[in-house]
């Protein structure tokens, strides 16, 4: 076993051993643990601010040389107006939320003495590796303390010095609580992280927080569950009957909005029968927006009749690939379909199963496509944008996932519990209920389920 | 890509496609089509006994020839009393059952005209890895086309004339219903496993049903989630204050009911304050079931000392392998502890999280070792023996799941769906929700969920 081998088997198993203690904590215990939190964080702001200020320089540095990109060094900067307290904040967010763990969410009595219970609980350790963010560290902290999960983090290299920074603070504050010191670990190791990986034994669940190449990268390197998503192929679908003020309203929002997000538009399916007359207000209005539109040759030829010649600069046609292409920006690939299955087999076939809609006045279409879709989120008359923890109203958000099991879609706290069965007996064997003319028989009467 | 590669892909992609239309139809639909394949199961009874008739013979030569082991030919015979009936029964059994697709579990008013459901629906796509049992094939096909999914079924070669006559059978009473015929594929060719257990982008949730070595063999050959578990080691820990005739009830019960089920007891952890009074008591029942106790040395002394001579030869030495094996057999590996803690740290270091038990009269203790132990099932004074889905009035049972994320213990119906977010709007954009003083604020209003 390599010094990073047996690194990582020592990180993971005491935060495997701290997530057991940590899941018997009530959920004030582990509600002043984040308080703790927040007040250590705030009282060490100069001390962590310095220490980001010394990352910022460097990628600075690095980024007027070109070998960083000016969005990294944008989303490393915690002493931008307002992000400090935002991050602060966070933590008392997390702390208010209803308590995600010790739900009972089934109670039955199987016989006299003997009842049944399926009662939330954390899932164990997480293993959280991200990008250049800081303030994800303090995020993922209280989210791990919150739903009584043990967290190993791992952060990219351009934030080191915020994160030795803040790791050393959330350390102290911790060990002033009952929470145990182990259950967050910030791993400042480099190339551990394969290590890491390999760890399916001890870590429970994967959460990769950054590009798409990140998170590819590590669903192709554990046999640990990954949650999240690593591509956002969003498609809207016209249909025959939608309302022209709709289709604008919601395809230029979809793809407008903020195009860099993974829930942003990035392919619109429009019924032939609007060629002429739907399509064109709608690619006005994203032409507009300065959107650029790569069509199939129907659509094509009936926007290059419709609109006005200086219009049609923006438009080109499109290659297949276009159909599999997340752009993250003001691009839009355009095909026309026959039928309402056309755009159904299409978006199944093609779509990253996160967020498709269709816009149409037909309730009976609407359905249709909301059952036949296999996506996490499936909207009818309404933005791709509002696939997102906030909005749908979660207080928080993990991540979005597009994985067919345990959570899909915009995961909140929820996410990160899973159930045991308890049962309370005053000696019940089984052997007692064997068939035949003396065994018991079982009740399986359903409980009341009080809070 | 080879023939058998590319007879995967095929198999896999045409289920792919039926799991969407089969995930759009009513539960009538779906229990019509479990009413066909009762009917056509019933009708062909004759032919398709005769075609196992022939499985058992070749069985029968195997298991003389000392090839085959005498429980699966055991587990081969379709003709044993009551066997053929009860297969068709579970058809109906499941048919019967509440519908699990289109559960609405969250209903949100985003805001005037927005609004947020969370409906259940099929994960997909599911692929059963299956050895000898034939019956295995009816009930999957039930389970898969009650809850919406696509199936595709391997079967062992010990059963292949079996399988070959009820395939035709299923797939004719499918073409007589609106289940699409590829929803249910029963795949013949040889070597073709491996190439199935690749296709993660099209299968979502493998579920093996068999030996050990199987779930083994599946888990770790794919990226696709397995439900299952490959070991059940089970353990009991009794506590200081346990009462005798609990522990022996439980004990006795958990060991000896059924020693080859994955949720009998494979480890007896012992307060060593009982080693003279209740150990004894405890030991001689077990023995007087033919039970071997493998105990460490403290145990091994107390029981040599309290024993009868004739009853000592049963005992001896346990090793450290001892407290890492499912015995599946009369076996029990005994271990002393001094305190509840060590107990709670074996089990969580040894134990295979499927079903674990204290004996207690202390509501406190038993509170403790509950929450502290990470499996599917904890168990207070009750034997391990009940963790099983029929026991638990779940109707029917996919298996028993030992993962930590989507479904834990028992699996009924509910683990073979997910959930997709659906949204219904009248045209709402998500910028006009931005923030700022014209921006619209989210109302986030729980709605009622009627069923």
């Amino acid at each position: 076993m390599s010094l990073t081998e047996s690194a990582a088997v020592d990180v993971a198993r005491s935060a495997s051993i701290a997530s057991r203690q940590l899941a018997t904590l009530s959920n004030d215990a582990r509600n002043q643990a984040l308080s703790a939190l927040h007040q250590a964080l705030d009282k060490n702001r100069a001390t962590i601010l310095a220490a980001n200020a010394k990352d910022v320089e460097m990628a600075t540095r690095a980024a007027a040389d070109g070998t960083l990109s000016h969005s990294i060094l944008k989303r490393l900067d915690l002493s931008r107006p307002g992000k400090y307290d935002d991050m602060l904040q966070g933590i008392l967010s997390v702390r208010d939320l209803n308590d995600p763990v010790g739900n009972v969410t089934l109670r039955k009595l199987l016989d006299e003495g003997l009842t049944l219970e399926r009662v939330s609980c954390p899932i164990g350790v997480l293993l959280i590796i991200f990008e250049a963010r800081p303030e994800v560290i303090a995020n993922i902290a209280a989210l791990a303390i919150k739903s009584g999960n043990a967290a190993i983090l791992k952060g990219g290299k351009e934030s080191m010095e915020s994160f030795v920074a803040i790791a050393n603070v959330v350390s102290e504050a911790i060990a002033s609580s009952q929470v145990p010191v182990p259950s967050i670990q910030l791993v400042r190791t480099r190339d551990v992280v394969s290590s890491l990986l390999a760890q399916d034994s001890l870590i429970d669940l994967v959460i990769p927080r950054g590009s798409n190449e990140l998170v590819r990268f590590v669903k192709d390197n554990t046999k640990i569950p990954v949650l999240g998503h690593a591509d956002g192929l969003c498609s809207a679908y016209v249909h025959s009957d939608a309302k022209i003020d709709i289709a604008v309203k919601v395809i230029v929002d979809s793809k407008t909005d903020y195009p860099a997000a993974c829930n942003s538009l990035e392919t619109l399916l429009v019924h032939e029968s609007l060629l002429d007359s739907t399509l064109p207000v709608v690619a006005q209005a994203l032409l507009d927006k300065g959107v650029s539109l790569r069509c199939d040759s129907a659509s094509m030829d009936a926007l290059m009749k419709a609109l006005p010649a200086d219009k049609r600069n923006n438009l080109s046609a499109a290659t297949g690939a276009d159909y599999e292409t997340e752009f993250l920006d003001l691009v839009l690939a355009v095909k026309t379909v026959s039928r309402a299955e056309d755009a159904i087999a299409h978006i199944n076939a093609h779509s990253s199963g996160h967020t498709d809609i269709i816009i149409t006045e037909s309730r009976e279409a609407a359905n249709c496509f909301m059952s036949s879709i296999d996506s996490a989120g499936v909207f009818w008359n309404a933005s791709s944008r509002f696939a997102d923890g906030m909005r749908y109203g979660f207080g928080t958000e993990v991540g979005i996932s597009t994985n067919k099991i345990h959570s899909r879609g915009p995961v909140g706290l929820e996410g990160l519990t899973i159930y045991k069965y308890l049962i309370r007996g005053e000696g019940h064997g089984a052997a007692d209920y064997h068939e035949g003319e003396a065994g018991r028989k079982y009740l399986h009467k359903s409980l009341p389920i009080d809070k």
